[in-house]
């Protein structure tokens, strides 16, 4: 993306501040700051900041030794940047005066922080740099404005999406009787790592442990008969694709069939009937209450989906307590799952993108992938 | 580790805290976690928390789906848990009442939380379940904990500082002129790999890129006469090695050949000169004193080293702000550098452990990687 988008971008983020009466918004490594600069970084003990003022001026943080990286990859020639020795305080006070000339009249600040993101340390610094500072969650403000993703970004995701389908496939083909849940999981890395600009993994789980819903791979030996799910993420560009398939190894028995007729049509009713306007409530109760009327609802233990893009979860949640209405361009997963402990877990997730006629699923992987007939 | 030595942990958290005159201790997911429990979990929006009280109690939180496992990977059978569409306010509250009965009554509970870990949204959660919540840094208490390592901890970073040099062998075996950055990526990554229970990747930067000290690896090509360094970080069960060499693309200029020479001899110094009692400005003085003696301080623009252990970065921080005394038993890096803008960087980064007699270092890969007599 060039830098005019992340202009854009900031100058919508400065927008939506001022509309909500803040005057800035205060954002660190991670996805807003990827989203509003192209600046790509890890959180550490070295804080590095954006500060994007409602009238759409912006001051970088960062520690010395990333100072030149951010330039090269922002293009933003001012960067108050820090040596280790002398500590972040002072170039976070000369960057709020640089965008907020009156901050050190000891006017309020309102500043939109991300408590999703922000620590306490960084927390601390913006509250000794600033005499009088009123934070607030500028998370609503950047999940409306990453929320509907734009054609490049799904583009971005789509491609994602080739790579976590190669993934899918790999996984499958080493899905027997005697292989491993490892054995599995490296396969789907493997494939992972054709792509010289991918990089994921994923978890597998089989037998009694695919009743764990995040259950991590182990050496565990698949046995005939049993259900094994790949939970696989995908980062591509920075997007990321996620999907979940459950294979068998061999037919499965009567009640982890009738569980995978279940999921799937749970999986299917929301995938299918996904709506604009529809709040992540409703879309979740499409799934959830399918499930419930055929006798496994206390058995399908997390939410229905979740937001992807910069993030492998973000808004919107496809969740009983999410009231707002789904919008067209919004990126979310559907991965209904019924697990039954000691038994098994089946899951099925898609990543959709939400049209004005529906959801149309990015991932077509097939999802069905049982061998012959119940045994 | 069994689950005495996690027990054994947090009964000398809770004696310190009840030497501090806190009431307990909250951490979350990260090295903390890990360590006082055993559990490997990474942040995400639903919290997962473990509540050490003065007295030695625990109680741990975590969102129903991650809960069989928790009960899996810590032996502990009481989790409060709580589902998707509940929140984890209520499973807050009630962990709080196990571990502190009194919570209830409106009396202050001083907690001791991560600064550098905890994210407003946690500690908002808290402040909500607590009616009177006095907060203070929980980082000295954990750093001192975790500073000296136990001999199986010493022997866990050792397992990953073996793979961490077959990823050095590796690079070097690349590096040549035409090839790029990312080839020999590549080969750390794939070396890596061999070792089934280690993950890792590490970043190349070469010829004028090398002087940006967090390059991260691009796809430029090597040229001749240029020098390569790779900085590599292996994470194996959890303990982390991390390790940069030098290497060379055919014979060095003189200026080059200078700072690597300037480089070799103060990191020699540092990691010869370290002994208990010494503070970590003063090991940092040793490497910094002598490269701006020679006339590169000003291009030396990082700390000389840090901590490692359950995280790459952690203390003991060998920077001239660190007035502590360093300690037998504490593991951390000695990575003086000097970087010529648009000319070139030479790093050369050790993991050493500190004994009574001095530092004795992990790493022996060899440190002068240099071919030939300066062109």
């Amino acid at each position: 993306m060039d830098r005019s988008t992340f202009e854009d971008r900031r100058r919508r983020l400065a927008a939506a501040a001022e509309r909500e009466g803040v005057d800035g918004v205060v954002v660190l490594p991670g996805a807003n700051l990827s989203y509003l600069t192209g600046l790509r970084m890890a959180a550490s003990e070295r804080p590095t900041m954006a500060v994007v003022s409602g009238d759409g001026g912006l001051a970088m943080i960062a520690p010395l030794l990333e100072a030149e990286k951010v330039r090269r990859e922002t293009g933003i020639e001012k960067v108050h940047d820090y040596a280790d020795e002398d500590g972040p305080l002072g170039a976070v006070r000369s960057a709020l005066r640089q965008v907020f000339p009156a901050v050190s009249t000891g006017r309020a600040l309102r500043l939109g922080v991300e408590y999703l993101n922000m620590r306490l340390f960084e927390y601390r610094l913006l509250d000794e740099a600033v005499p009088e500072l009123v934070p607030s969650d500028a998370g609503p403000l950047t999940a409306e404005l990453r929320g509907r993703k734009d054609p490049a970004e799904v583009a971005l995701i789509e491609k994602a999406v080739a790579v976590v389908e190669r993934a899918t496939r790999a996984a499958r083909a080493v899905v027997r009787p005697g292989a491993t849940e490892l054995d599995v999981a490296r396969a789907m890395e493997t494939a992972i790592r054709e792509d010289e600009l991918a990089t994921g993994g994923g978890s597998v789980a089989s037998g009694e442990r695919s009743a764990m819903p995040h259950a991590r791979t182990s050496t565990r030996t698949i046995r005939d008969g049993e259900v094994v799910w790949a939970d696989i993420v995908v980062v591509r560009e920075g997007y990321v694709a996620d999907i979940t398939r459950t294979f068998v190894a061999g037919p499965l028995g009567p009640e982890l069939n009738r569980v995978y007729d279940v999921v799937l049509e749970a999986q299917r009713r929301a995938r299918e009937g996904a709506r604009p306007g529809m709040t992540g409530a409703e879309l979740d109760a499409m799934a959830r209450d399918y499930i419930t009327g055929q006798g496994f609802g206390e058995y399908f233990t997390h939410r229905t989906g979740h937001g992807l893009g910069l993030e492998v979860h973000e808004e919107p949640y496809i969740i009983r307590t999410n009231e707002r209405p789904l919008e067209p361009g919004q990126v979310f997963t559907i991965e209904p799952g019924v697990y039954l402990p000691g038994k098994g877990g089946v899951r099925v997730e898609d990543d959709v993108i939400l049209t004005e006629e529906g959801a149309r699923s990015l991932t077509s992987y097939p999802r069905d992938l049982r061998l012959g007939r119940p045994s």
